[in-house]
């Protein structure tokens, strides 16, 4: 059995994508990590944090899938925003500039751990006060790394272009654990 | 009013993305193009023939936006395939290797047209037989240029990375679409 250690719909909707079965769990874990931590290294120590947190549930042929999200400008980390003030201060940030979306995926079985990070580059427009506040008003993007979806309307009008996996910023590289399910058997 | 003239619920999704108001209306012409055009110029071509076929209905204040995707790889050019094994040989094509699709769009009012059109390139991992048989036979790509929907499991399996805008590959560039009429004013 393949199980996804995850509670955002949108992660359950591309995992869906792969035409897969699979079953969502809840992994209650503090998803804290060490300060020095840079780029790439977070989301992959939070991607295995969690999975660390469920790996005595699992049974010979499962799979277990976590993954973490984060966007990385400028060597900063932007996660969750706390409110809409934050939020709207984190796409102020963004933009007319480019940033990093990095997502580290961890694949735990009952006997070995396999994890990857998939970094996506996303190029912003300028963004106008007037669209950050509708944005911010209208979608209430608190529950997304960096105060955006980019399958949301803030997408839509202020993405020019990105370089990479497309899915990766929506939450999830597809087909890079595609493959590395393949090579596990699992797809 | 702003007219989207296009009979794609894609396409209408996309514009829907923009959270404008908006009207479709079908356009009825032969989309036939000179053999010597290339590249961008078919798509622009298309788009622009689409809107001339609806030109006299417009009125002051109305805009039409008429579009045309291709799929272009190595001097070719791809459009929708004819039938299954038409589909299947575009898809072999297209394996292992990156490729350009390209919309052509067109913005018309009484007075004035404006065309441009957006590139994105896609690179697609190697296909297996069995993944491009399944994906034809369960999708039925047969509406779709180059055989193939991004946002379908083929694109979640298949597609390693893009470079430009994931929506134009989904058949309109809504960034450059929702700038383009800002500057008429419609947005």
């Amino acid at each position: 059995m393949i199980y996804l250690g995850s509670q955002s719909p949108r992660r359950r909707e591309l995992l869906a994508g792969l035409d897969l079965d699979f079953q969502c769990v809840k992994i209650e874990c503090a998803e804290t990590y060490p300060s020095h931590l840079q780029g790439a290294d977070i989301p992959l120590y939070l991607a295995q944090l969690k999975a660390n947190a469920f790996h005595h549930n699992l049974k010979h042929n499962d799979v277990l899938i976590t993954a973490d999200t984060i966007v990385w400008c400028d060597g900063k980390m932007y996660g969750k925003p706390t409110d809409e003030n934050h939020a709207r201060l984190m796409l102020q940030t963004l933009s007319g500039r480019e940033h990093e979306v990095i997502t580290g995926v961890c694949l735990t079985t009952k006997a070995e751990q396999r994890s990857f990070a998939v970094t996506t580059k996303v190029r912003f427009a300028k963004l106008s006060e007037a669209e950050i506040n509708y944005y911010v008003e209208r979608y209430q993007p608190l529950d997304k790394a960096g105060a955006y979806g980019i399958q949301e309307w803030i997408g839509y009008v202020g993405v020019e272009g990105i370089e990479g996996s497309y899915f990766n910023v929506m939450g999830l590289p597809v087909q890079r654990l595609y493959t590395e399910l393949k090579k596990l058997g699992y797809a």
